[in-house]
């Protein structure tokens, strides 16, 4: 059974990889080079690959800046140390339809591989300021993908798009992560990394990744700046 | 009010763009290089944006070649004269996922213009055959975008997916085309125009347009091969 796996390179994406793994999936990984910050995590994503035996990796080029609106990937600065203020609404490093494109292009994999699974890390818990991550948003792709496609419109093999960490917090899912095999060295988080890729250990992502360690009462490999 | 304008430089959203102007709107056109074979319709995008006197006319990279599938983007050979035959289930020139991906990359500017509107001339007569130019899937995708977005979630303006031609069959839309202003010497339609950009006349896209205007009783300036 094939499925197509998002990877970021991230904790959550290769924890989301592992799962997949773990459950007998033949993996066909898809990263995205969209002119993030942090482009070491596209290195992070292929060891990560490598690691899990992935049967294909692809890393699609897409142009998310020609937009901007996001610190991600505009000249906006990104957030320090601001995790425990409790932020509100929408995060600064929301992309706009990251997901949404990300999901599109993985729907796209799995027709040519007449695949019916894609697996994405989404967790609804830290990352509620993001609207593309919610149950809601996931549910609402999977009923397009199943009228967007071939395999939908001639009724074969339905499309499920599966968000094993949906539930998690970040504790849960560095537990997790441990359980399905993740080499946590290899994994990247940091939105604002240095020129040798160490993490910045003040951005939201470095912030919610060291209390996960730190509640789930493991140490973290990566070596902060 | 401003709209968001896939525009592929086809008879088709050439004039749903105007239609779209037609209505008042502030258009931003957005195209695709997605390696299609028939490259010259970015030429001709070019040049409706320019006469329909577009706010700004995007053209974004994308590679849907990396995935394969399709005879517009694949060395599959584009069928020829077929279209009298009537062409049973999904034709070779689909390709996966398109309108999807289309449409996530004009939600995503539309976010960042902060801009509600969207028009996509897709049609559900002519390209029956095509699940992603249906009117449920457009419902799925508006649906979607809803959930998707910062605007959604906080409950501004909803975003609204208009399709001025999904009822309308080729003949419908030669002469929309004309109440709107088109200038159809500048559309191209062709899926294997020869180096010069002379449509081959024995495609599905060319015999469709071609009927279109026998049926509508105009004369297309197009020079074909």
């Amino acid at each position: 059974m094939k499925a197509v796996c998002l990877l970021s390179g991230g904790l959550d994406s290769s924890t989301c990889l592992g799962v997949a793994r773990r459950d007998g999936f033949q993996c066909y990984a898809l990263s995205f080079d969209y002119g993030q910050r942090h482009k070491i995590e596209l290195q992070a994503a292929a060891s990560i690959a490598w690691h899990f035996g992935v049967r294909e990796h692809k890393v699609i080029q897409i142009d998310l800046r020609a937009f901007g609106g996001s610190a991600l990937t505009a000249d906006i600065a990104v957030p320090k140390d601001s995790l425990e203020q409790g932020t509100q609404g929408i995060p600064i490093t929301y992309v706009p339809a990251r997901n949404t494109i990300f999901l599109s292009y993985a729907m796209a994999w799995a027709e040519v591989l007449e695949c019916s699974d894609i697996f994405i890390g989404v967790n609804a818990i830290d990352y509620s300021g993001y609207p593309d991550c919610r149950p809601e948003f996931i549910a609402a792709f999977e009923h397009l993908a199943n009228l967007a496609t071939k395999a939908g419109v001639e009724g074969r093999t339905l499309l499920r798009i599966h968000t094993p960490l949906a539930q998690l917090d970040k504790a849960g899912i560095v537990k997790l992560a441990l359980d399905v095999g993740v080499d946590f060295g290899l994994t990247h988080s940091c939105y604002d990394p240095d020129r040798e890729g160490h993490p910045c250990g003040h951005c939201d992502s470095c912030l919610l990744r060291q209390k996960g360690f730190r509640e789930a009462g493991l140490v973290d490999p990566l070596e902060y700046q």
